[in-house]
């Protein structure tokens, strides 16, 4: 397995070096994006996303509108130490979304906000409610319809800098053995759809991993085994920035 | 005014190398304290550590439990940063408290909860409620409570690391020209008593002060003038961490 796992990335290292010789100045610039004046920041996902934000507000930049979560982490961040750029960060994420649900309300909750920056993370719900029988998508329609959300999302943001962060799971409290394998195939299906897109890939779950690796428990950083602590969601903001280069 | 300042600054600064140089270790040790494994940490105040935290809950180190103001942001930190360590970290700030306030609930909300590094913002509702004619405590009735407040905190806790931090306001919203001088006087008698009891000096007015001569707007950083912004608690995090030295 350990193996199997270092091959693998080894692998995409090479794809990825490999990628960046033949990149065009454009897709270099979608690697690291600058943070240009006025730019907005936009923050797609489920409840880890949501992280108990005040729907009901849609301020910008406003700490009820951004939840408790890493959007709220990244954002106080940034916002403290750029006060000139006049940034303008929202969260959209809602609790139990799925990818249709992204689907079903991208043209106000994304296209109309004309994010420069745009962070999806979608994936845990596609798998935890097929587990528990409410829904029935397979990994192929979960990988098919981030494809899809993300081929129409450049068609309307051509210059849109996207960030898909990987979903992750602890392995502890809601999170047992019928997870598996099937959560690996999606991560890796979201990975594909990530690089397709020639988006940043933030590695939440290998982070997670690492963390656990070093010898904290993993309900330390998230007790169900899918919503982060408030340690957790700061550890993946750490990453978040590390990884967009921000 | 300026050359006031100036001096009054190089005045408490060699009043502070003075003390320094003549420190015993212990007083060394109380200025820059080490996070102990299971350390557990205090915040203090009133609505700017409240900051929306939920009152009904009362575990450490959790979000909801935290609020959304700079002692959620140094948390989150810490709690990244340090996860072998255990620490409990916990919010006891109530929105429109004043010296008198923490006075009454302070054998439960503090003493009873054992903090190892205690940190303390109070002020402005004494000044405020004041203008507002709903107090009458003049600043000497501020000093001498807060000091009183220190003396028995030393005394239940002989070994805590006290911070204190330093009431702000930023010139816009609800402050306005009958704030002053007496404002001054205020923030002048908290950094007396935080001297008086060798506590660490936080310095959020100052650093306020020098974000805005950088050219950002007040409201920027608090809207009313009191209550700081998402980026405004996510900079008083920072400028917490830089003074207590964790």
């Amino acid at each position: 397995m350990m193996n199997h796992t270092i091959s693998r990335r080894a692998a995409s290292k090479a794809t990825l070096l490999a990628g960046i010789s033949a990149a065009t100045t454009a897709q270099l610039s979608q690697a690291a994006p600058k943070l240009k004046k006025n730019a907005t920041i936009l923050f797609q996902g489920d409840s880890i996303t949501d992280a108990g934000r005040d729907r009901k507000r849609q301020t910008a930049n406003d700490a009820r509108s951004l939840g408790r979560g890493y959007p709220a982490h990244i954002a106080g961040d940034l916002l403290a130490e750029s006060p000139k750029l006049d940034l303008r960060i929202h969260n959209r994420g809602i609790s139990g979304n799925k990818v249709p649900d992204l689907d079903k309300r991208w043209q106000v909750d994304c296209i109309d906000i004309k994010p420069d920056i745009l962070s999806i993370l979608i994936g845990v719900n596609d798998i935890w409610h097929k587990l528990n029988g409410r829904y029935d998508g397979t990994p192929e329609v979960y990988r098919d319809g981030f494809d899809a959300l993300l081929e129409r999302t450049k068609k309307s943001l051509p210059d849109v800098t996207i960030a898909i962060c990987e979903p992750f799971v602890l392995r502890c409290g809601a999170v047992n053995d019928s997870w598996f394998p099937e959560f690996e195939t999606r991560r890796a299906f979201a990975e594909e759809v990530a690089k397709k897109h020639n988006a940043i890939w933030v590695p939440f779950q290998a982070k997670f991993d690492e963390a656990v690796s070093s010898g904290t428990a993993p309900e330390y950083w998230a007790a169900d085994g899918v919503h982060p602590s408030h340690a957790g969601h700061s550890l993946m903001a750490k990453v978040w920035r590390e990884s967009v280069g921000i």
